[in-house]
């Protein structure tokens, strides 16, 4: 967790942290400011709190951290533009050394951040240079990232906003659930409007986008909600002309994320009206990998456990797994799990082939079993965002119904 | 434009170009594959259309960019996987390394994307190293990126995106407008919801973002609805508990993102109910400013010129500007443009101290004088988005009254 950061850059012989301005959202900045609304820089030196270099255009809003805010021109950037402005590069050279000077870093430094990656290439290269008689720039293997060790366990703090997270979300789940459940099918069994016109994805969608709203939840990267064929390929995220049918197997799953910057995860497979027989049977195999994954999980086992776990389960009733027929695209075909903060993919992983990661108390993951058979139509996936608490428990986040029929109103 | 980028990475001996797999949104990729929904790899050998390189689950939303679309393990991710899984620089090479083999792409390779910076400055150093006997992996000069200069100047198919976003937009904005002045104030000059509460920002803010979800907008980096000393802090949002009061300036800079994934950015300034005399005079300054520089842009132009009109202009008015005073919190305080695309903000830009970028016909950018007096407690900014077209005409795309003061109904 957060307090961890001096021990880990300790560890890790790092001197000081940058991240580097960036308009892009960027969760190192957010994780080192509580969330601060700025596109400037954060400096942590080891052994001291962050501190916020910013335009003096966003000087306020950096402020809000609580943190030490530096405005641009403290290091003299408007006066070294002037200055060096037809050579970018000794310019901003120039202006690292000043903050480098300023705040007395010096040694190994490690650059975060989420943004242009050409440019933070060229960056790093020209400070690496210029600077190299005070500053060595470290680059950590993705394993080793302190701030993915950080995040993977929760203080209170960070907790508190998944659980607000969760609960709105789960809250927007059930009134989907709900709204669905007030429609009719016609003849065809095709679901319908009032107006009696066919009820399509891309109508769902935008009643979800109007809940998510409702409830101040971002739609960062797009919803799934994919019914039948497309239901069966995990990422597809169904297409918005396609009316509802019942009996179809729908794959529903919503990350959103909250104005604090931490996500929700959560996935449900719906049928309207009815389920058939060969998609109720393997909605109940998932259910129950879903269910022994839950059981399974405790602080000190390899995530690779339950994955393999699952593997063999789901095998052991007859569905391919990506243990022994990896690259198979049916069956059991990606991965049980990830964990969930301000990255909706984050640390720890649930690998199939390594022992890489070992669950901790405060580990905030999904469990995420699916089936997928795109030859036959269907797919089924159930997702909840669990918080492996204080005391070993299992805590699901989430709260919506696991149920798989929806009865319509008819 | 698009159309240019194998003439600009044949003026930078580029053999390929490679975007990386994120799952933060890439203008790159999106660039690239006409805003295909997936976080795999892109990779262009020049003389040749991009072809798209997705997991198995994303192969799908991939395929809609109409581009030839591998998935992972038609290069033998899983196999390699299985065989390097504890080694995974070793993995991750050997699976580039096949990549490169299958698509017979040798030599000048540059990176791009948006993502993770640590994580791209070790790939590319791990792949640097490996695959040193195939490929050079070269870094541009932000300013020499290819991609920059390619954005600069939209196509046809590009325009009418930023046209279409820019319609939804400028709607959004007169609602705004229109809702405000549908509202009373109370004696104290408070402006009053219905129930007599008082009307807050984060009331109004709770109301524009219901406007865009009408509109089928993001609202991808937040608003800002800043007021009185807040409207002189230029990217202030404002107190969500302030309420409106009449006479203050608010300024209203909104700058959404629609799901082509194309910008548009357009500021108000506006009063209710009245405006005090100084700042309905730096209105009107302001305003000068904004109409000297849609008269002075054109064709083959530097941007540094009108820059430096509108510092000179404001300052002939007696107010500082960053020209003679760097470093200035008070008067004009920032650059006044900046081109719109698939990023809020790209080239060209407009600098005070160095010729940097040409006007040319197909540019898309703001033009945003301001002024700002946080000691007074006011700020004026306007901003349209403009493009200079074919005939060498400035057509802004914003279509949203100027007006200083809304009348309120009372």
């Amino acid at each position: 967790m957060k307090s961890d950061l001096d021990r880990l850059m300790a560890e890790r012989d790092l001197d000081a942290l940058v991240t580097l301005p960036t308009e892009h959202d960027d969760p190192y900045r957010a994780y080192l400011t509580g969330g601060a609304h700025f596109s400037g820089m954060v400096v942590k030196k080891r052994g001291t709190p962050p501190v916020l270099i910013a335009n003096v255009m966003e000087v306020d809003e950096a402020a809000k951290s609580g943190l030490k805010v530096y405005n641009n021109n403290d290091f003299g950037q408007s006066e070294i533009m002037r200055q060096h402005g037809a050579d970018l590069e000794t310019a901003i050279a120039e202006w690292y050394r000043r903050i480098f000077t300023g705040l007395d870093i010096s040694g190994r430094v490690a650059v975060f951040g989420v943004g242009d990656i050409n440019n933070a290439l060229h960056l790093v290269a020209t400070l690496s240079e210029k600077l190299a008689d005070r500053v060595e720039f470290v680059t950590l293997k993705p394993r080793d990232n302190l701030f993915n060790a950080a995040y993977e366990t929760k203080d209170a703090a960070e907790v508190e906003r998944l659980r607000d997270v969760a609960r709105k979300t789960s809250a927007v789940m059930r009134a989907t659930r709900a709204w669905l459940a007030g429609h009719r099918a016609n003849a065809d069994e095709i679901v319908i409007q009032p107006d009696g016109a066919p009820l399509t994805i891309g109508d769902v969608k935008r009643h979800v986008r109007g809940l998510l709203h409702e409830h101040g939840l971002q739609d960062v990267e797009g919803m799934i909600f994919a019914q039948g064929r497309d239901a069966a390929v995990p990422h597809s995220r169904g297409e918005a002309d396609q009316p509802l049918r019942l009996g179809q197997s729908i794959v529903f799953d919503r990350f959103p994320r909250a104005e604090s910057g931490y996500f929700h995860d959560v996935t449900r497979t719906w049928c309207l009206g009815y389920a058939p027989p060969e998609v109720q049977e393997i909605f109940d195999t998932v259910q129950e990998a879903f269910e022994r994954s839950m059981e399974m999980c405790k602080v000190g086992l390899s995530t690779r456990a339950p994955q393999v776990m699952v593997c063999e389960f789901f095998e052991s009733k007859g569905h391919p797994s990506v243990l022994n027929s990896p690259g198979t695209d049916e069956g059991y075909i990606h991965s049980l799990a990830h964990g969930v903060g301000l990255l909706v993919h984050e640390a720890p992983y649930f690998p199939t082939t390594a022992d890489l990661y070992t669950l901790k108390a405060g580990n905030v993951f999904t469990i995420e079993p699916g089936l997928y058979y795109h030859s036959k139509g269907y797919g089924v996936r159930i997702e909840d965002t669990v918080y492996l608490n204080d005391k070993g428990e299992m805590e699901s986040l989430t709260d919506v119904p696991y149920d798989l029929v929806i009865d319509l109103d008819r």
